[in-house]
């Protein structure tokens, strides 16, 4: 059963966060959460009990980032998603920017939705289709071949747009794992309106 | 300002809750989750810190159920979300039955989403046009005008069918809260691909 994990920090975007976790659950995938601390509690080594979603939502994480266990030896998948305080705190983490490197190296996949597609530009990867929400568009064009498209496979690297594009980003790293079939089993009792376009 | 109530128990589909909160809290809209003890916590009295959503993301809600604290009086609209569990547990509690009828009775408004629509018939609501998830259609059919359209509007009773209508089903509600504008002022950010139907 493939594995996956959602990272999560104070002021992650939870509709981007939980329609993923959700999601892959739905699929059978094994997915834990794990917070990112703010660089604020960092250097004081205090860990808040809850991550406060972008719009107030207290989601308890399932782990904390360690680069062992979080290792691309263990799991197929890392996400990132967006909310833009917390796609910082994401993106700025030491820990993560190596953790993209290492999965991307060793053939696993990484998802960035939202403000997390930041995490292409900071954990410096190479120039190759991406796409973001609008809002941090200006900081990652010149980086990357922008796309405007609603999901971007690029290689192992899936980008997405903002809480609008999670069901289809989510279900793109479904049929990525575990094949078109299971996207489908997975999809059809989520009963999207007729004429929705994934 | 309005306020919005969104209950919450062990085994409430986190995307249904996170979707309808988020996106009202997008619209300026007060938001509050209130927990609804499962039965067999009930009478010991104990309060679990957090919900286990269906797929396993603990929520910390920001309040537990009070009748007083809960009423029309002080609210203007109340979400029941599904996942089985949780709806059962909040389909046949007796004060969100009596809530259901009192805020519908006030003229305010009352949504309910996926197996949440239970609860129209736990809480004794009139014969009415409504919708739910296809796996409790046949226990709503024989007392409701039961509908397939996405979301239904009835009155100032909402329904709406699975996670896959969550986001039509809030903007929804922000339209009837807050008007046409602020609809479309909180969707278009989301960034929904070309040719979605909402």
């Amino acid at each position: 059963m493939p594995s996956a994990l959602v990272l999560l920090a104070d002021g992650t975007e939870e509709m981007e966060f939980t329609i993923t976790y959700d999601t892959l659950v739905r699929a059978g995938i094994t997915t834990q959460s794990v917070y990112v601390l703010t660089p604020s509690f960092g250097s004081t080594n205090i860990s808040p009990p809850v991550a406060k979603g972008s719009r107030g939502i207290n989601i308890m994480p399932d782990s904390y980032l360690d680069a062992t266990a979080c290792g691309p030896g263990n799991h197929d998948l890392l996400v990132i998603p967006g909310g833009a305080t917390g796609a910082a705190t994401i993106a700025t983490n030491a820990t993560v920017q190596q953790l993209v490197r290492s999965y991307l190296k060793n053939g696993k996949y990484v998802g960035m939705i939202c403000a997390g597609s930041l995490a292409a530009h900071t954990s410096k990867l190479p120039f190759q289709p991406l796409t973001s929400h609008p809002s941090v568009k200006a900081e990652l064009e010149p980086n990357f071949d922008y796309s405007e498209d609603s999901v971007v496979v690029s290689g192992n690297l899936v980008t997405s747009r903002g809480p609008g594009t999670a069901f289809p980003f989510a279900l793109t790293l479904v049929e990525l794992l575990c094949g078109k079939e299971k996207r489908e089993e997975v999809r059809a009792p989520m009963v999207f309106p007729p004429g929705t376009p994934w």
